[in-house]
């Protein structure tokens, strides 16, 4: 049989993988890129994208329950055609989708993109599934993930659905369960609820949204449960329900539900790449161990990239993760990189979001936390939407700003302010002297920034707080 | 008469007043506040704060427009009550009001607060209108502005609404012509027009929402042009019309219209406070000469904050000038302090923003530009609203961030995160290196970096713009 050589093979045309071709092809190296399965992105078909656009439409529709106070009238007439609402989302998607092929592998030159499953035969060779062989100096993976549905739950498969088909349905169950809230299971679980469906949310966890404060956690546990039921701190178990329908039972909760709705988390797609022949050292659940700065496995010419490392499943930090391993695959040294502060939005309404430090990995002797609670705030009352708390964290000493956990309107904005003042190394006392437009949400963030600056010892020079001298 | 001596005498009971409150009064200082005319801050009472009540109802109504893209049928039966409407506006000005003078001036002990006008009558002496007199150490003048009405519009006053009755009203007029298109004239213009009034827009100039851009200036007159006819360039004459109408002519237009709404600007009010015996220099406008970085106005012990300075009237820089004023009030020698980055925002729909450097101010042989159009932007696309432009300055040679001018969804918050770094002197480089996360409006901030980015000298250690070596 044939044996192609390269200087690097990259296995998943996925975000990660095509922002790794982007650092490999103008180093002049050759290049394959190879991926099994469909094309298009995992963030274009069936995850950011996609759901971004069914929580719009849920969103504008929802709306209409505050339409009474301000006098519009009417409400009651509004009626949402789910067929036609699913078939704008998959426009929208397929526009997506059809937007990162176009700009992608339709563009590469002859041979340089195959379209097949493949595996590693030995170090450095690779076989696809016809027997075609391809030596690779380097070799990077960007398999991705896949949702995760648990082997008791198998004969039930055909009444689960995970974010792999939902976006190709058209039309939605009666009744479902949304089995893990994490972001997946809380923004579509929310989505659902609000398009139509009976929604109860289970998650074996006491907490939603990837949450730490127990603060916010209350907060947002009571929000998204006064408009569907949760049932938390138990594990779901799915048994055949009476005319078809699935009963889903956890601690002393039982109901039948048409659908399951799995999202209890995601498999890296390491199994079938046939890693033991090269002998590396993986975690328990089989992914290489690698260097987060250098996406170097070991000391191998291997390296990894976007979900399949199970750590940032982030399409900007796939990105990263495909630049790094890009870079590195494509030199003969291997260079470290800093990592960006971590960001996490969930972008159920409010909003849930995670930046830095997560409160559970603070030491509270030395870490100083300030709050607001959105309820009085202006421009929030305004947009009724004046609900959930935004809890801010600083080393107590220094005043430098370790992270925050919030659940609000616009959050998904303040955690980008949040970021990249983090990523900055700034104090509480820095971010005071911003400027805090009126009356906008900014202002929430200010005010528990405020209550954190009252409790940590490092105070702004000079006799107003707000103010750098001149 | 009695003469009430006490160490500083503050003019005006907005916010520019009560934050320089807020430092007199810890300062140990003995001090009156005087306040001439309503209550309760301009902001609350007739600016920021019921101006964004209003936005939110009318483009709550507004929204139906794009309910039938995505299947949410029915809007044709959805009918604003707009006496309900300004009703809610009403109520929620009330309590912002209420909020402001049950915190401040109902707390102050009896004498602190002083209602009445009140003018100079020799240097460090005030008298009311009741003749009582007041020898001040120092003074702060924090008197605000008010809506400029030209004296040829006289004779139709009782037909011309300002931003002082605009929030009393309880009916719409069927039509009506804002005349002047910067924040005010914008923000209420859009929300008149979407609440079902005839609106038609004035102003003398060929550009709205204070831009200076082009780029900018022609995408807002565009997509604002198609919510309702905009008549630039020339300035607007009133006389009587049929029917007690007002016919608005300007340039080859003309219209007869039940209302019209000024909003051609704001003059300080200075005039009654008998500056003449200070003998202090003024401006062609009668506003004293003043250090923006001390507030103070020449060596006098006399001090300006807020609106009546007529630079910016903003309520966070009305805080910043109440606060540096009435430090330096409270104290011995006076102190300069750095004013924040420049940030303004006009919430219409799509928002109006400019940061830093305006455009027109820019040395377009050392700076360069960046530039995204909205249409593609994913994020914009999902929420239907990707309409606009966004422009990024930056020195070329240093790539130092300079400023930005834009139009576009969320551009108040996008604001915010260039206001900060403009401020933290951050180069487009660096900014490149922060975390966007997707699907997100600041990825369009992004991709205008990105163009920036290209055409400045500065480039990024290390061989990823988006990532720092280690």
């Amino acid at each position: 049989m044939q044996e192609r050589e390269v200087d690097v093979a990259i296995i998943g045309s996925g975000s990660a993988g095509l922002y790794a071709m982007s650092k490999v092809r103008p180093a002049g190296k050759s290049v394959v890129l190879i991926n099994g399965g469909e094309l298009g992105t995992t963030c274009a078909r069936v995850g950011c994208m996609p759901s971004k656009a069914v929580i719009q439409v849920a969103e504008d529709f929802h709306r209409r329950g505050v339409f009474k106070r301000f006098g519009l009238e009417g409400e009651e007439a509004l009626t949402l055609d789910v067929s036609e609402a699913m078939g704008y989302v998959q426009d929208l998607r397929d526009m997506f989708v059809e937007r990162v092929i176009s700009n992608s592998t339709d563009k590469m030159p002859e041979g340089m993109f195959i379209q097949g499953y493949t595996h590693f035969v030995a170090p450095h060779v690779l076989e696809m599934e016809d027997g075609q062989r391809i030596r690779a100096g380097k070799v990077i993976i960007a398999t991705g993930s896949r949702p995760i549905i648990p082997e008791s739950w198998q004969p039930f498969r055909d009444r689960i659905i995970t974010s792999d088909e939902f976006f190709d349905l058209e039309a939605l169950p009666k009744s479902i369960a949304i089995v893990g809230l994490g972001v997946i299971g809380l923004e579509l679980g929310q989505s659902l609820h609000r398009l139509g469906c009976n929604v109860v949310g289970v998650d074996v966890a006491d907490r939603i949204g990837g949450l730490t404060d127990p603060v916010v956690i209350k907060s947002a546990i009571d929000i998204i449960g006064k408009e569907f039921p949760l049932w938390l701190g138990h594990g779901a178990e799915i048994s055949e329900g009476s005319d078809g329908k699935l009963r889903v039972t956890a601690g002393g909760n039982s109901i039948e539900v048409e659908r399951v709705f799995a999202s209890i988390g995601r498999s890296p797609n390491v199994e079938k790449l046939g890693l033991d022949t090269l002998g590396v050292a993986t975690d328990d659940r089989g992914i290489p161990l690698y260097n987060a700065n250098t996406m170097q496995v070991g000391d191998l010419p291997l390296f990894l990239a976007g979900d399949v490392t199970g750590e940032r499943p982030l399409l900007h930090e796939a990105g990263d993760e495909g630049r790094i391993a890009g870079h590195n695959a494509a030199s003969d040294s291997v260079m470290a990189f800093r990592r960006k502060t971590p960001l996490n939005i969930t972008f159920c309404d409010p909003n849930i979001v995670q930046v830095g430090c997560t409160y559970a990995s603070l030491d509270l002797d030395t870490a100083a936390v300030g709050e607001v609670q959105m309820a009085p705030v202006g421009r929030a009352l305004i947009m009724a939407k004046n609900k959930g708390v935004i809890r801010v964290y600083a080393d107590k000493a220094s005043g430098r700003m370790l992270g925050a956990e919030m659940n609000c309107a616009k959050a998904e904005n303040l955690g980008h302010l949040l970021a990249w003042a983090i990523q900055q190394e700034m104090t509480v006392g820095q971010l005071l002297q911003m400027p805090f437009y009126h009356p906008v949400i900014e202002e929430a963030l200010q005010a528990a920034l405020y209550d954190l600056y009252a409790k940590v010892e490092a105070k702004n020079p000079g006799p107003i707080t707000e103010l750098v001298p001149l």
